[in-house]
């Protein structure tokens, strides 16, 4: 097969409001295992959507926005029900960006054809899912090109992405629906607190490498102005889809403003919708009590559901849409708060 | 019990020189399964450690410097078996250089206290392994003391890691091991993309909050120096722990080379110890042959072994140690190299 | 908490009928990692069911009856879509039967009460469900009690089985759905190689233990007559859920015919549902590839979803009642061909 | 390649004899998660082994003893570290009476080859693991010989069993160490309480084929003795492989003698190997806290390793061997209990 023909077969993102999860929800909650806790982290995540004084918080970590979640997640974004996202970089730029770009991701297999025979072709596998690699380089030097019109200053990963927004918009966005632009109409902040760890790396460090005078990603920025959102915000509640830096990152906020002198009170609500298990001590799979042990996170309403998010976040999404507390919600627009300079400092 | 009587069981560090694990390395790899895995990787650590063309990259993610590594990481530096270090911040700062500053984490249990009770005593907990949170403070805080004391300027996490070895240095080491300090030394570079991830975020954001004029951890610059190291290095090996950002990361810095117009090969050999699926198309648990198509690992020299590190890494680091190859390898002192300015920019 | 306050909330059996998970499924068939498995598992499920000259057999392993997946598995049996069962003993005796004397299963938590609080209270625990240690007495009795009625010669467990259905049938069935009892009802052979491992053995060593003159049960009977189904049935396809016991025999038994010289087919179709990983070398989570070396699955229609039952089972069966290629399907009727006597023994 | 290439690589047996595990282990005492685990799971080993008053009983499941274990299991039989074990059929009949026949396992890799070409050649696969599936049809016919030459009445599947020993006697031992053959010269009783789910399954349908006058394996009769004795045993202790069948029925003894009036106490001592989850609900992965609320296993010695078992058992049994409680073990020699008549039938 040459590269047009594996590259032929389009993923598609699901759209949650084409079908009800209530139902199987419902029923899910007089079962047993993770049906059950799926239920009562659905029944949380509408209980948060609920609470007029709580600001959502949504992490991702894991290649949700190339398996066909990005709609779902932009749906979040369009309509009120996140006001700020912390995500590893893959999920913002590969991904959504990428597909905001007008590219597009592929249906493969893991083991259909030798990974040899795709690094030739130029094809890059996330296991199921193939990329143009040559796509994925436009993607990469468009950063360059985002950072080379950018101030040479310091930046956190959220004004950058910012940036990203408006020029996608201005370009005119190549998809539905994209996380990068949907956020930076709703003045939805998203930071990447690992920013240099995906394709926005290779066009920042292009930038870099060739202009002496450049632009930097200050990490610290981002945990700054994570805890001006929760100073402001008060009540919060987390949204966790995987673990790794973003759970992290975003439970550690609380800490901060505690450190800040300003104590703020522990994320109220928590979900976590992973794969990851706790008896290897790391942070991912941690239980969202541990996480109270260090005065992180609530302990009345928080649940974790042990399965894979293609297969759960549909459903809890589409729940949250047909219920509609969202309806009800105000935007934020956390963004526009962290426009101004910040009070204390 | 009172917080004395919790924080009572000192949880101590593995010294892989004192029991020889060769002989049963060797056994596993005429058996099956994760045992023949976990030889065949230990024979392919010890021919990167042979090769003397190789560069060796450790990557560290889950909490494993309390868990009783720290010593066994600290030795392969102290030793000459580690190049480069690319890690989450928690096992360098909160862990490491906690214990660096002379503190301890503490044996204890799952379920055996309440966490609520944890949070009231000021006890932090990592699955089975408790923390003073008092002396977490003044870790954080030591960090902060650390930013006053360097120009407001952008640094690398390694540029401030580097730092943190001195300052213990200065300060007197209060343990007998310690990565960040081993590394200062040996002139071994520590990157944390990540940095504010962990403790450090805590402390950097106190700095920055309280200092108009204040530093900014670059998180480009990260990738920047560890595309640098990879220009100079040419042949490279990396050994990881766990997945994460470390593991992207350090894989990606091969497509870093190839942007900035100056190819070098994929990784030559490539080993990781995780409990990671490869099902749920994460990277952490994404196959090593997956990486090859994106053209970051060369798959003649990969192994994957599916376990936990507490139980898998000592055995590896004592075949390795009692191997010796580390006798024969020079220090590459990247440290240095990145001291000089750029040469393109 | 009494007894009875602890037991109080009764676990409810999904109704996939009030659900239609087509859109669904067909919108994960679209994207990524188990989404598209669980899409691509449930069309060969599907296939299985429209293709005339299949027999279907479905295996079940874990705690999936007490799990509230009772009513949709028995909804299969009750509507041709199934033509044998293999199953472990606690599915069909602990759990259907025990629920078709009219007791229930009550929800509970994992952490919620001491184990030990549970042991003296004499209630036995499932991970989030709860029993009353008490009527699973009643439950092994009866077993006991069914023993003592037939004649003291060797049974195959399915015809023990099926004498549970005609005792539930005569008693009356204390629940709307039931395995064991639709089985009997359509001559559905159920099959529990393991039959002792249950609350079936505690009934069956008492019978014995108090009858000189006592039935066995012999688990040779069980593989003869599942070959004999095999032989009579040439195509088949395979319903796993879980692993363990039942996954082996069933696939095993194509084997069986090879060695009585007369060559069946390989099982044309075969899913599986599981959390199982391949890596630890056990049949639980092998490869339906890895059975094609040992001749037993083809692997033209093969597909493993690695997933927690509870979620995935209800969207796959409420997918296959809408798509309706059952009401297509004729009874079987094993348990009628095996009530004659064999033709070459 | 031809058949004779690909097996040409035999498996080897570790021998854990020649390292001494105990300085590792007791590091890994002082170390976090699983190596603590590992730690305290060896440690009640021991325990277990140097209580007088204490039975032991080993349970297998997964694929082991074709994995480099047989040898480990069958010293721990040969030195009266065990009292009677419990299995899946595999271990004992494909794997161990396979070797003990003169037959080998060959190493091979997940997907060196194709599955269909293995199936070509009658090659089958475990993993990495390759079998002469022609050895393996020799295997199955030695099973129906044994039974050919038995009196046509029920046994237990350890009746059995001692068949296979004395067989294997007979013949002569075609390998250093067999868990059959030393459970036959040692007199400990080995269950397998589905037998007919393996090689034996194929020998023992072959027969009653073929033989109108036929034995039987009364699943019962194995529930019955394992009871007896257990009422004999008064103290025991569970030493679990992976869980499964073996893991469930050697817990549910416990309540059997409740059951017939006789009640003795729990498990006093548990471990258990595993890479299972309890997240499913399955009872593999269910803690031993859980089955205290059942009423089968104390809580006061009583541990779970998350690791493979080609990994981890090595290491205890390494352990146990070299600290030596077993110098002063009797042999409990259960199978001539078994031999006599039941007391109260």
């Amino acid at each position: 097969m040459n590269k047009n023909e594996i590259l032929s077969d389009v993923l598609r993102h699901v759209d949650v409001r084409t079908f009800d999860a209530r139902p199987l929800i419902q029923a899910y909650g007089d079962m047993a295992f993770q049906a059950r806790n799926l239920s009562r982290a659905t029944d949380i995540l509408n209980r948060m959507l609920a609470d007029r004084d709580c600001s959502v918080i949504l992490t991702i970590a894991g290649s949700l926005c190339s398996a066909g979640l990005k709609d779902a997640l932009a749906l979040m974004v369009e309509n009120n029900m996140v006001d700020a996202i912390v995500s590893t970089g893959a999920n913002i730029v590969d991904q959504d960006f990428f597909e905001g770009m007008g590219f597009r991701h592929y249906k493969g297999a893991p083991h259909a054809v030798d990974d040899q025979k795709l690094r030739e072709l130029g094809i890059d596998r996330i296991y199921d899912t193939y990329i143009d690699e040559d796509e994925l380089r436009e993607c990469d030097m468009a950063i360059a090109e985002i950072a080379g019109t950018l101030d040479p200053r310091a930046y956190s990963s959220r004004e950058f992405i910012q940036a990203m927004g408006a020029w996608l918009d201005k370009r005119g966005l190549g998809c539905e629906h994209s996380l990068v632009h949907a956020a930076w109409k709703k003045d939805v902040p998203i930071f990447c607190p690992a920013f240099s760890d995906c394709s926005a790396g290779f066009g920042l460090v292009h930038h870099q490498w060739n202009n002496e005078k450049h632009l930097t990603i200050d990490s610290v920025a981002d945990f700054r102005e994570l805890t001006r959102i929760k100073l402001e915000a008060g009540d919060t509640g987390i949204f966790m889809l995987g673990g790794g830096v973003p759970k992290n990152f975003t439970q550690d906020v609380v800490v901060a403003t505690d450190i800040l002198g300003e104590e703020r009170p522990m994320h109220k609500y928590a979900l976590q919708v992973t794969v990851a298990d706790e008896r290897d001590g790391a942070l991912s799979g941690s239980t969202l009590q541990e996480a109270c042990s260090w005065g992180k996170v609530d302990t009345a309403f928080e649940q974790m559901v042990w399965g894979e998010a293609t297969l759960v976040l549909p459903l809890m999404v589409s729940d949250a849409w047909h219920t509609g507390h969202w309806k009800q919600r105000v935007a934020r627009r956390y963004n526009r708060l962290l426009a101004t300079s910040q009070a204390t400092a």
